[in-house]
C-alpha cells in the first residue's frame, strides 16, 4: 500500500512600505502585532544590528516600541547586551533592544545565534510571540535562523536597513548562516511574519551602501518586467543623487518583482532545478570570494548581471541596446562594472561551484529579452571568456572612480 | 503600500507500506531514491540506530544498499563510527553505514547532530541527495533536524522501527532536538522525502516497546474514524499476540489517519491554536516527566488518552461505552491504566505547561463522540480531579502487571 500525497501549506507574506517608521507610520508597525489572546498583550522581543545603536531613526523606533503599552517590549535594559566581541554599546544608555553585531561576522560562527536562543528561552517567547530584527541582510539572516528553529517558528518581524535587504533579500523565505566555512551552508526556508522596509532608515547610508542595492533590482527587472526595466533607467539620475522619491520607488519595484517570483512563482522553496533569481550570481559568488569580500555583494552583483547581459547578447540574442543601458545605469550609479579578479584562471570554476551548491545538473538562468529568462544547462565557455574580455573594455570606467 | 500575500507552498508527502523490506520489497525503497540528473547516482547517507547495528533485517537492508549499483552510497567503513559515548558499535564489521545512539540521548545535546551535520559537509551532500534514517522516533527526530538544516533541506527517508514511529510521528512533518533542557524546544517543520514502513522491522522489538505504538493509534481513531477505531477494538487480542497482519493493518490505518490529518487538515505546521493530535498529551507529558520518563510516551499517551476520555464523558457527552472501550483496549494490550504520579500534586500543571507550549490561550482538545472532537479552552478543574479518581480505580489492572 503506498500513498502519495500533494498538498500545500498555507503561508501569508506581508511587506508595507513607510515613510518614518519611528514617526507618523509607526502604528504600521504595531498594527502587524497581533493579539492573539484578548488583553495578553504580544511579547516582543528586538533585535538590532550593534552598529546602529547611535543611529537616530533606529533609536527613537526603539524609544516608541518602549513605551507602547500595547506591547509587552521584551527589556534589554537589565542585561549585558554587549556583542560578542566585547565591545559595549556605544549609546551605553538604557534601551530596550538587545544587540548583535551585524554584518557577515554574526553569520561565521553559531555564537550569536545561541545568544538569541537564550533570550528567547530567558524570556519563555512561544510561537505566538514576536522577534523584530532590524538590520542589514547577515544580520537579518542569523536572526531569522534562531526565530525559524526556536519552538519549530516564532514570528518574525524584518526591518531592513539596508537598500540590498530592502530591495532583495529581507522579502525573501530564506535565512542562514555559514557553517564548515561555507556561505550559508545551515539555514533554513521560512515565510517571515512580515517586512517593512522604511525609507527613513535608508538616510543615514553610506553612498557605497547605497547603490548596491539597485543592482538586484535591475537584474529583477530584467527578469521581469520592461516596465520596471525603463523606470530604473530612466530614474538612474535621481537614484544616484538619492533623491528619496525615486530610489525608494525603485526599491518597491524591486521588493514586488521579488514578492510576486516567491508567491506566485510556485517554487518558494527551492525544489526545482532552476533559481532564476540567482541571474548574474554564479561569478558574482565567485568575485567575492576571489576578493576576499573586498568586493560588496551589489557590487559584485553588478559586474555579474553585466557578464551575464553580455554572453546573452552573444548567444542567446538579447539585443545589445539591453547591454549597454544595464552598463550605462551601473556606470551612472558608480557601482563596478569590471574587477580584476575577471582575470584570475579560476573564475569560471564559479559554475561548478553554482552547480555544487544547488545539487544536481548545473542550470544557469541567461535571458532573451527582458522579461523572458532561460535555463541552459551547459555554458560555452569560449563564448563566456569573450565576454569576459568584452567586459574589460569597461576597466577604466571602474578604475576611475 | 501595503501586500497581504496568501500563497502555498506545494509538497508531496510520500508513504510506502512493506512486508520485508531487506527482501521482496527493497525495490521499494530504491525506486524513492529519484535520479535527477541522468547517469549520476544519487549519493545516499545511511544513519543507522546504533542499537540496531546487530539486527539481522537492518544488516541485510544495509549489504543490499551497499551492493546496489544505481546508488552512491557513502559508506560509513572507512570512519570511526563509534557513537558519542565512545563505545564502538558491536558488530564491529565492515557496514555501509553510520551509527548514531538512538533513544532520547541523541536529542539531549546538539554532538549528534553536529557529526550528522559532519557526515553532510564530508561527502558533499546536497538538496538532491537522500539521507536514510532507520531507528526510533528519538533518532528520527535528530536525524532529520540535522536534514533540515543542511543547506536547508536534503531528502530525508524515514525508516521507522518502533511501532510508534510508524503509527505516529513517522509520518509527521516535524522535527526537533531538546535545548536548554526543554523537550524538543529547537526543530523546524519540515516535509520528508518518503516514510518507508516495514513490517519486518518490527519483529525484534520487546513486547512492552510493541504495544506502544498503538495507544496512538487508537487516539488518532477516536479523533477520526468510528470505523478504524472499532477495527483496532476488534483486533485487540490479536494486536496483543503479535499477529502481524492485524498488528500491521492497525499501524497501516493509524498512519494514514495521521496523514490525512497532516495532508487535508489545513494547518500541517501548526499555526493555529488547536492541536487536535495532542489529544490525551497535556498529561502524558506531564507523567513522562513526573516519572523522569520511567512510563514511555505511548504509556503515558494510553493513561492521557483514557483520562481525557474519562473527562470528555463527563463534560462533554462522550458516551461511557467509549471509555470502557478505550480501557478495555489498552487493558488487554497490557498498557498501563494509571501510574501513581497521577496523584501528585502538580499533576493539573501539565495543562498550563501545555499552554505554554503552544503560546496563547489554552486550547485542548476533547471529544463529543468518536470522530468528533471539540477545542475547550478551560479545564473544569474539580471535573478532572474527578475523573483523575474514577482513573485511579484501575489502579490495581495496572499494578498486576
Amino acid at each position: 500500500m503506498n500513498y502519495d500525497v500533494d498538498f500545500s501549506v498555507p503561508f501569508r507574506h506581508r511587506v508595507r512600505f513607510t515613510s518614518e517608521l519611528s514617526g507618523r507610520d509607526f502604528e504600521t508597525l504595531t498594527n502587524l502585532l497581533i493579539e492573539d489572546a484578548p488583553s495578553i498583550p504580544p511579547k516582543v522581543l528586538l533585535i538590532v544590528d550593534h552598529g546602529l545603536a547611535v543611529n537616530q531613526p533606529v533609536r527613537k523606533l526603539n524609544e516608541r516600541l518602549e513605551n507602547c503599552e500595547v506591547l509587552s517590549l521584551l527589556d534589554g535594559r537589565a542585561f549585558d547586551i554587549a556583542p560578542v566581541d566585547g565591545q559595549k554599546n556605544e549609546a551605553h544608555e538604557p534601551s530596550p533592544a538587545f544587540f548583535v553585531k551585524g554584518g557577515e561576522i554574526c553569520k561565521n560562527d553559531s555564537d550569536d545565534v545561541e545568544q538569541i536562543l537564550a533570550w528567547v528561552n530567558r524570556f519563555d517567547l512561544d510561537r505566538r510571540s514576536y522577534v523584530i530584527a532590524i538590520g542589514g541582510g547577515a544580520l537579518l539572516d542569523c536572526v531569522g535562523y534562531a526565530a525559524a528553529t526556536a519552538h519549530r517558528g516564532i514570528r518574525l518581524i524584518r526591518i531592513p536597513t539596508t537598500t540590498l535587504a530592502q530591495a532583495d533579500s529581507g522579502v525573501g523565505v530564506k535565512n542562514a548562516i555559514n557553517y564548515f566555512n561555507k556561505k550559508n551552508w545551515l539555514g533554513t526556508f521560512a515565510v517571515p511574519w512580515a517586512v517593512v522596509n522604511d525609507a527613513s532608515l535608508l538616510e543615514t547610508l553610506s553612498d557605497r551602501d547605497f547603490v548596491c542595492g539597485f543592482s538586484e533590482a535591475i537584474k529583477v527587472s530584467l527578469l521581469k518586467s520592461a516596465e520596471d526595466f525603463d523606470f530604473l533607467c530612466q530614474s538612474v539620475d535621481r537614484i544616484r543623487d538619492r533623491e528619496i522619491e525615486s530610489s525608494f520607488k525603485a526599491i518597491q519595484s524591486s521588493c514586488r518583482l521579488h514578492l510576486e517570483h516567491i508567491t506566485r512563482g510556485g517554487d518558494p522553496f527551492e525544489t526545482l532545478e532552476a533559481r532564476p533569481l540567482d541571474f548574474g550570481h554564479w561569478s558574482a559568488h565567485k568575485l567575492e570570494s576571489l576578493t576576499e569580500f573586498e568586493l560588496r555583494h551589489g557590487e559584485a552583483v553588478a559586474i555579474g548581471v553585466l557578464l551575464d547581459c553580455i554572453y546573452s547578447a552573444k548567444v542567446h540574442g538579447l539585443p545589445e541596446e539591453v547591454v549597454d543601458k544595464v552598463a550605462n545605469f551601473f556606470n551612472v550609479l558608480g557601482l563596478p562594472l569590471w574587477h580584476e579578479a575577471l582575470t584570475h584562471r579560476s573564475i569560471l570554476d564559479g559554475l561548478e561551484e553554482f552547480r555544487q551548491h544547488l545539487g544536481g545538473r548545473l542550470t544557469v538562468t541567461m535571458i532573451e529579452k527582458i522579461g523572458k529568462p532561460i535555463d541552459v544547462h551547459e555554458i560555452d565557455r569560449q563564448q563566456m571568456r569573450s565576454a569576459i574580455d568584452r567586459l574589460s573594455r569597461f576597466r577604466d570606467a571602474s578604475r576611475c572612480r
